[in-house]
């Protein structure tokens, strides 16, 4: 049996950086597409619970299913798992091509990472693919090969994804990268992270923006590393977010 | 000068948990409130990016300034850290009292946990307080003593809390607690999560729910194991969600 491959995003299917996953992952086995009706850039692993979710099926062919979701990534992750897949469970979830990195802390905000984090909660194999072009209409044709190498090797080696997703990052604007590097998240944080502006009643209001500032820039281990360096990062993630290298530091403050 | 504590929840400014954790931090220190609006749960790290926030001050006294944004809880804490606070870094953020668990792997998805998350990557110590009553007009009684112990402790070791937040979950219903426990988080997903229902004209639609169903019941060290028992569980947390401990088996997959 062909193998059955669930694919979401962030971006809605309108986008190209799904749609070139698509015809990446339709000669590797069924593929089922479960998308957001809208654009759910940085909704992380948001879940929608005072609201139902509709599900609008738009294509239903041999080996090949679309499904929209009005809700975040991880609603169309979570409905295609329970519901919209009649219960047959799928053996690789994919993610992306998301137009724009998802690599260093902006990991936590994504919905194309919340898409594979719900995958592996499940022990469901699962990668996510991301771009660092932000631009629509980039050319993805440096990416093919990688994305089709990462994906034919973890179908041949579903079992090494059973408690691990993985989370990989392209550079935007180069024919061809130096190579692939298995690499951490750059730990840092944003800094003028908002743009104040006054409407013409008066009012404040703010729009996000802001410029990363890694806490180890010379950490030569980390995705956005490698990225500026024309490698693709392949960074393996897993849902505990336990500190238990913190442990022994905490037992002080639980004397109460 | 007294420490400054910024608190936030994903509940909104009316419910009752986050005004008894205020009540509980207004004697040990300057208090500023930046809350939701909206109701945000289940909105994790999610951030406002397409639209403009606003935020609207309601309190303004000598030490204790209250404001609420139209965003997520990730949103107030930005807004809060490069815009409301003027400039000042907080000593320690606090986050709830959520109305309901935030245990196992409903952490992911919570934005009371998103608010300490967003802390902890600029290295501001953090907690986020949780009761297991999903209840409006819960008796917060039992937690009080606990919260103040635990936010005193903190606030006298605040270096400990550099890299690493604490996810507190206060057992619900029971008048006096078994004690305090350092835990880990519980791994597991929820099974049969959606309820489909048919609209008055022939649609489909879904709502979540589903039950939990850990990896594994018997492991006596994670958060819901003890909460189950009686105690408060008290779990550590970090941003990095880098899976080091598979570094080794990944390479495999990476040969393309």
């Amino acid at each position: 049996m062909r193998p059955l491959i669930l694919i979401s995003n962030d971006d809605g299917l309108e986008y190209p950086g799904i749609q070139t996953l698509i015809d990446i992952a339709k000669p590797l086995g069924d593929v089922v597409v479960v998308s957001p009706l809208r654009h759910q850039s940085g909704m992380s692993n948001a879940i929608t619970i005072v609201t139902p979710l509709r599900a609008y099926k738009s294509i239903d062919e041999e080996g090949y299913t679309v499904w929209q979701v009005d809700g975040t990534p991880t609603d169309c992750m979570k409905l295609a798992l329970d519901q919209l897949l009649g219960g047959r469970r799928p053996d690789l979830v994919l993610s992306g091509i998301n137009h724009g990195y998802n690599a260093g802390v902006s990991t936590i905000y994504s919905g194309t990472i919340g898409v594979i984090l719900e995958a592996v909660a499940r022990h469901i194999p699962a990668i996510a693919f991301s771009s660092g072009s932000i631009e629509r209409d980039i050319d993805f044709t440096p990416c093919l090969s990688i994305i089709d190498g990462i994906i034919r090797n973890a179908l041949s080696n579903l079992e090494a994804l059973r408690d691990v997703c993985l989370n990989v990052n392209m550079p935007a604007g180069i024919a061809h990268f130096e190579g692939v590097k298995l690499t951490t998240t750059a730990i840092g944080h944003w800094e003028k992270e908002y743009d104040h502006r006054v409407d013409p009643h008066g009012g404040d209001y703010y729009w996000l923006q802001g410029s990363y500032v890694s806490d180890d820039p010379e950490d030569d281990k980390n995705d956005l590393y490698w990225l500026k360096r024309g490698w693709v990062s392949v960074t393996p993630l897993h849902v505990d977010q336990t500190a238990f290298e913190a442990f022994s530091a905490m037992s002080s403050l639980l004397k109460i």
